[in-house]
């Protein structure tokens, strides 16, 4: 097993494979990151040179967003022939149609911390957590299956989906929530300097809870909507119109229209399954028995 | 002191104020709270009558938001001159127009939990939370004395404020959110059966956070709709403009004014101070020493 990019992601998958007993080799840019990788026993070698990786059977592509669709590119020069790449980017449509090698298959682990980095990868971050897959007619079958089979190693739950499809998902569920989140920590901004500092002392759990994403790293945000642009535009135009019509119904005074309203949220809400606690912090406990 | 509603907040202040030493009395529509309130030591006496109350100095009116306005007046009818009167409601600009008692002194604690009820109700639960009193120019300057008194005996931090400064910040901080959020759990129900199912899927702890408090007791949302719509109102606004902007410059691909509106974001959340823990759930351990 091969993996490129020893962040969190890259890190936790590099962990976990090497406790199931495959010789994992990582490649980082930082050397500092490759020695902590060794220590860590998260990766048999581990080195700045991307020729390390000719000897893997399987790739995992855990480098950001942006990056993705170069480094598969650059993989692809050297890489001998039926070397299968996964990726983990949380974006699927525009790297999987810009990513050409035949043996690819795109991938999104919907897992992570707050924290980032080698020093913050933990054993179990993929258990009982989705891990989508979005295989296209061009895909490889056997490709397909040398993924699913670590997938499966990982105790991910495995969602089989096709990239738009994944994307829409996405957006409605994790990258719209980032804007929708944002702009109540904006709105706050653009109150007078005397009903913020009074909000500021009265902001609850909840307004905690509701800024949470929205005040979380730019630069992902951005990501997010810069590679799944038209997605992330379609589920911010759904959420405006519902938001409209809540405005609306409170201004007329339709108190029947807000119940109603506020009483369908309440049931969706139950409807999405809970969700798994956090996993521990680093350094990890010891492993969960299967 | 008297209480009148024994739910979690009545019932909270009840077994902190008889634990400080006070003699409390309590007032319940059910026979069953007023057996559980004197089974808990939270009162010392409780009775379904109202004029239990009439021997208390300083009563905190705990019911339902929109009872409060009708038990001050009910209160009034029968009480001797004098007797402090301060509310719990999570509106203030309304219900201080409508309580015309002369020692009446609105308040609000900034505290609860996800549960309801006398059973529920922790020892603890306003320490180190803002207490806010919207004193006016009506107000008995010692009647504001004797509630501030009891609110620093409860540990809270008290922020003195007019009503409808309290309310402006409120909408912004709490009112304006639940609908923010319900917004988004009204975009997915929107969606079409299949995207609605993956989104099922992939939902993570950050879709699960923004849409907390939109999932949450309707007639609570209905309630702050209803009696603070002005504000909610005018922070929806500021709201849907934030996010229309947001919405547009991702649509032009203004990629600058989107990092810098996330990068502010950020900041300001940070800026907001950081919440205490959760209270632990009933049965309450050991109080803190003080």
């Amino acid at each position: 097993m091969g993996i490129l990019g020893l962040g969190l992601i890259g890190g936790s998958l590099a962990l976990d494979l090497s406790q199931l007993g495959y010789q994992v080799l990582g490649v980082s840019l930082q050397t500092t990151t490759c020695a902590l990788a060794c220590q860590r026993g998260a990766v048999r070698v581990a080195s700045t040179d991307w020729q390390l990786l000719a000897g893997a059977d399987l790739i995992f592509v855990c480098v950001p967003l942006d990056q993705t669709v170069p480094s598969v590119a650059r993989l692809a020069e050297f890489l001998p022939e039926g070397v299968v790449i996964s990726d983990v980017a949380s974006v699927k449509a525009d790297i999987v149609a810009h990513c050409s090698w035949p043996w690819f298959v795109g991938g999104h682990p919907m897992a992570g911390t707050a924290q980032q980095g080698m020093g913050a990868a933990v054993q179990g971050l993929f258990r009982d957590r989705p891990y989508v897959l979005t295989p296209t007619v061009m895909t490889d079958p056997e490709a397909l299956i040398s993924v699913q089979m670590a997938v499966q190693d990982l105790g991910a739950k495995l969602v089989l989906t096709d990239p738009v499809a994944h994307d829409r998902a996405v957006a409605l569920v994790s990258h719209a929530p980032v804007f929708v989140s944002a702009a109540l920590l904006l709105a706050g901004v653009q109150a007078d300097t005397e009903l913020l500092g009074l909000a500021r002392q009265l902001a609850s759990t909840g307004f905690a809870d509701t800024t949470r994403i929205g005040g979380g790293n730019p630069e992902l945000g951005l990501l997010m909507a810069r590679h799944n642009r038209a997605q992330v535009l379609v589920s911010l135009a759904a959420y405006q119109t519902q938001l409209q019509k809540l405005h609306q119904a409170i201004t007329e005074e339709d108190w029947a229209q807000v119940v109603q309203a506020l009483q369908t949220s309440q049931r969706v809400r139950g409807e999405f399954s809970p969700l798994p606690p956090a996993p521990p912090p680093y350094p990890a406990g010891p492993r969960r028995a299967e």
